[in-house]
């Protein structure tokens, strides 16, 4: 019988558990989708979705009427990866929804608990904010903004706020518990923690606790929130790479984060003065492997250096946008950084087995090129 | 600089040209998704979104007026996919669209041009009929309403009918070229041709000729059409399954089909009159490897049989409906197969390695399992 079958079955139940343990959650509370960007806009569809059928409801007497007057409102941050923000851009564009893009303090880089709570209107229901900054590597106050919606949510004829996190910067890299949290979904990415490009949202009781709205229709794989043959090789890998942060997360980041610390003590020693930390901010916790920093000068823009960098892989914004051009990254002008800074911006990412003595040949390559630009001027 | 990222893209690039040349386009009308499913779905997303935008810039005297009045109107067949099937049910039930699902002949099995020609409105904006079924294996005369179809589109004042072919089963079981049968949209589906689980939606110049609106928002993959981190690995992958299959698939038709010629008759002299072929339609094509068989007898339901088999793997019905429990296949009850012959079904697919001893095999297991089940009685 259907041993081969059952066999595959087997394996995505226990990828299941295995990714709902490494967030804290539920196997239940796991849904498999394509990636991130998928993950993303779901719960944006979602959120939609929900409103529009609370405010059906209200119409017959049932479900809440306040903010039925309205477009459903959506808060999320001025940092946000593209498949947030283009997302709801679509949505803002084709009048499906309003949408608010706080600012984040260009102090600190963080978007603050009370600018977002501030914006809450009767029709808002969802806050989509990410956990950590994909160029800045800042992470955000989501457990206070959950806390704080979580009250406004008590209050009575008031339209559940939805709640968010984009966690694909975050995962593999320091403890992350959706329950801790307080969110109801929160995007996980396998690429970023080692695993295939394939991802999964969480959500806290899909369904039952929290509205969970699909987009595609098929084949009824994924309880039907997400239908489609699974793509068995890759989840099985997705859960493996699960196990392992849940595993060894503190070793991972223990180290990623002490190679950081001395990148950027060779960085100073090398470059002194001529040297900014865009991920650096007063009063910010920033992620353990993330080092954004630019070297100053007229002639050292981030492209201009790493095409005279000879071992150095590295991207000078997203890497996902690896085709807009050089300007200067709008997330790190959003935060504060000086344009002149944030042209010569260079992100450099830390891994696992990434070794003094790789750090030592990189800042090394950096010298040569700098040096060779600035003798050309 | 950037080799590796240089190289990922050499890579996607090849897959592309070679899943365009798999089916008669070129490298710019492939749109890489995560599966079928999704590439449907996008069809039919894409064609609402097209009427709703034509009826937009009719109202402003641009675009067709005619068609306007009402929903937009979805035209296919009753033995769909759950992805298309499922996909319009809901748009139907949203009051997005009207939907009309054209019976296919009980005779032949066959959708009939005329019949669908005849559901045409003023607003229909999109027909959808797969290349052939993945239960019984008939295929459908696309071709042919493609022809029709595309006569109606040049009448003035007519909003323009996409055409759209779900060629999940048909690509590598036989020849498929997009531009001969006429299509604007053809889905293709990685797993069904010996590719990973990945698919890609042919699309006649995306955004040109041919409209594409993305259901996802993100990182700006795939022209924008469809964002998100590319599955590189999966790609390449199907990129060299359409490349095996552009350069061998008369001998893997071959192949199929005289393997399955056997399996029949073996079934034949076996069984005798207690076989009833659900693959077989008078005046109707198959696929070269599809054989559905019911073993008459009222013990004889197909999951009875393959739970008493030892070697035989197959499934009952749609491969992806493994939970929908032992009712008879509505695709079988919609070509005419009656109810009891229906249950008795067997879905009995053949491999381009299947040899005529794997189907001695076979038939030896059927024939105990059958034994065993008859004496029970």
């Amino acid at each position: 019988m259907c041993t081969v079958g059952a066999k595959a079955k087997a394996i995505i139940n226990q990828s299941r558990e295995n990714v709902a343990r490494m967030v804290g959650g539920k196997a239940e509370d796991i849904i498999f989708t394509s990636g991130g960007t998928e993950a993303n806009n779901l719960v944006l569809h979602t959120a939609i979705e929900h409103f529009r059928r609370n405010c059906r409801a209200a119409e017959q007497g049932e479900g809440h009427q306040n903010g039925c007057t309205g477009l459903p409102h959506i808060i999320t941050s001025n940092v946000e990866h593209d498949s947030v923000k283009l997302a709801a851009e679509h949505l803002q564009r084709d009048g499906k929804a309003d949408v608010t893009f706080v600012p984040v303090s260009k102090v600190t880089a963080r978007v603050e608990v009370e600018d977002i709570i501030a914006m809450v209107r009767p029709n808002t229901c969802l806050v989509s904010i990410m956990l950590a900054n994909n160029e800045t590597g800042v992470i955000m106050p989501v457990q206070g903004i959950c806390q704080r919606i979580k009250f406004l949510n008590k209050q009575q004829e008031r339209l559940r706020i939805l709640i968010h996190t984009d966690a694909a910067q975050a995962l593999g890299k320091f403890r992350v518990d959706a329950c801790e949290l307080g969110v109801d979904y929160l995007t996980i990415v396998g690429h970023k923690f080692y695993a295939p490009r394939i991802g999964a949202l969480y959500v806290k009781g899909p369904g039952t606790k929290t509205p969970l709205y699909p987009m595609l229709f098929g084949g009824g794989q994924e309880r039907s929130f997400r239908p489609g043959t699974e793509n068995t090789p890759m989840i099985a890998g997705l859960g493996k790479a699960a196990e392992l942060v849940a595993a060894n997360l503190p070793e991972y980041e223990a180290h990623m984060r002490s190679t950081r610390l001395y990148l950027e003590e060779q960085l100073k020693a090398t470059f002194k003065d001529k040297l900014h930390f865009n991920s650096h901010y007063p009063g910010s916790d920033i992620l353990p492997n993330t080092c954004n920093v630019s070297i100053l000068g007229p002639t050292l823009q981030g492209w201009r250096v790493l095409s005279h960098c000879r071992k150095l892989l590295a991207s000078v914004g997203a890497a996902c946008h690896s085709d807009s051009g050089n300007r200067p990254s709008h997330i790190l002008l959003n935060c504060g950084v000086p344009t002149e800074v944030a042209a010569n911006a260079l992100r450099l990412s830390l891994g696992r087995r990434t070794t003094k003595e790789d750090v030592d040949a990189v800042v090394d390559d950096l010298k040569e090129a700098v040096l060779q630009l600035e003798r050309m001027n």
